[in-house]
């Protein structure tokens, strides 16, 4: 194949955003220069923190410019290499764009086991969205027995391991999801302990009637108004990791918050988290949770949508919720025995 | 002295307090049991977390009853003695009560000096005011030389010490105070780096100008608009230590917050602080500053009210930001020689 295909952005959403923001660009497939190696993408990660990308407004990376390729975590298998230590056939994972061919330096690609887990688990309960929840569950909602840990976007890639870990540490661990489905999974099969399907109900009566002992540990992922709800509801020394806030990244205005008095009487510890702050959280947290995906104590789901070009749609529908576990595109075919 | 004077709740304010939901009553001095002391009182604080006990709402220490003596925390002198260690004349600090006369089992009272710094100083600068400043930049604030950190009431019993043990950390400070002498004080006499006058200023402007490198570390004892301001100002890693909000005591409704996305993005960490959480930061703040406040490096200022009849104003007034310096009410006669 000598046609590379890119999804570019075209022009920055106003609210919620729709597939045409973007477009696809062919060009010829680019060439590596010395010490960087080029590689044909297998699976991209979908992710509800691409939204901050596609605005202009100030945030922890730049946003991607209107022509470029958009951003985004890939695994791909090397082409031709002119850096040391890659070879063609080299399995890779690292944060690169939405395109069929990528040319990079090396230094932000990690190569992967072509025998360890499936690969494209490299992008979810392995890659940045499990170690998110290790690294927020480990330094900052640190879970003990018997507390009520209360996860939003419970079936997610990120609230799904969050919530398994704090079972892991013996809490009580109370899901919140969007529909029914989903609230099975995550009682059914990941084994949480409630989950509150915030469509169906009345949450505020949910969350009285669940966490009859108020909440000890938050994993925010959503916003909006559950935040309102669990924060007047947590517990002295409560903590709140602040992952994310999906529910409101298409507002135009930003929303109020609630009123913090509350931090000050129950001497609330709240703190946010992006999973790059702390690099060598990524290689400790494949090394101690590969055993527990190959011997299926860890479980996870994957919305697998087929082809480059329906990456825009699968970010639109993700940012409304419609994916059903970690979100990937499948963009070339997987070399490997364990493919997804 | 055969009448004690004790200033007692007669109901529960909505909104702003007045003097008038307080009544003075007259009885006999109280007799100490077995294991109990009777002091009389020198000194009684006010403070603003008091409004807090005025009200039902739930918080973390509970209400003062209707009928009740109001609580605070008084210096007083040993009258009668029948616990072990505990001698005429001596003089203790400890929570009690707004009343000429109180008498109380020994756990809760730390005995005092008698040639150690003003007696007075033991409810402000090297008190629980102090001690909270102190906790508060220990635990949460941690400022570091070339920070920019900001203190809210900076001319307070807490906002000052907490100002200058960031200036002795080598961090730039920013004080935020009501009215032109309030803020003349913070910077000549505490010697903080700037100090906004909220009250004549344009506040954004004047922020604006001041952290021209944004915030790093902002403590918190208003609320209010200021709050709004300085959190959107916060930079990538900044601290908040949450440790009042008294411009929003008296409201009858909360009001909203900060929308929180900037707590993710920015990785904020915000923490609550009650200074007895960790009561054994009194005794190392007293060790730790009393030679400080002894050669006259650690500034403090006291507004003085003379009469335990005028407490009930003094506490009205200092949740409109009427006092000036460490508020303390003079009960009774101060018999050492450092009197302040």
């Amino acid at each position: 194949m000598s046609t590379r295909r890119a999804v570019v952005l075209r022009r920055r959403p106003v609210g919620a955003p729709t597939p045409d923001i973007f477009a696809i660009e062919e060009s010829a497939v680019p060439t590596p220069a010395e010490g960087q190696v080029l590689t044909r993408t297998i699976w991209l990660s979908i992710d509800p923190y691409m939204r901050g990308r596609l605005s202009e407004a100030k945030s922890y990376a730049a946003p991607v410019p209107i022509g470029g390729v958009m951003e985004g975590e890939t695994i791909g298998e090397v082409v031709t290499s002119r850096a040391p230590g890659f070879a063609p056939g080299d399995i890779v994972v690292g944060p690169r764009g939405w395109a069929s061919h990528l040319v990079s330096d090396t230094k932000f690609l990690t190569k992967l086991p072509r025998d360890g887990a499936p690969l494209s688990t490299y992008l979810g309960v392995l890659g940045m969205p499990g170690t998110t929840a290790y690294s927020g569950m480990t330094d900052i909602g640190r879970p003990k027995a018997g507390e009520t840990v209360v996860i939003s976007a419970a079936s997610g890639a990120v609230g799904s391991v969050a919530g398994q870990l704090a079972k892991r540490a013996g809490a009580r661990v109370v899901g919140v999801a969007g529909g029914a489905e989903k609230c099975l999974y995550v009682q059914e099969t990941l084994g949480f302990d409630e989950c509150i399907d915030h469509r169906a109900l009345d949450l505020k009566a949910a969350l009285n009637d669940v966490c009859p002992k108020g909440i000890d540990v938050y994993f925010e992922n959503v916003g909006g108004e559950l935040q309102r709800l669990v924060f007047s509801r947590l517990n002295v020394f409560g903590r709140v990791v602040m992952c994310g806030m999906v529910a409101e990244y298409n507002d135009t205005e930003p929303r109020p918050g609630p009123n913090l008095m509350m931090v000050v009487r129950n001497r609330l510890h709240i703190q946010g988290l992006i999973v790059s702050d702390k690099p060598e959280r990524f290689a400790e947290w494949r090394a101690l949770a590969t055993p527990w995906v190959r011997d299926g104590s860890l479980k996870y789901r994957e919305d697998i949508i087929e082809g480059l070009e329906n990456a825009p749609e699968a970010l639109v529908g993700i940012l409304g919720g419609k994916n059903f576990g970690k979100l990937l595109v499948r963009v070339g075919a997987d070399p490997t025995p364990r493919a997804g």
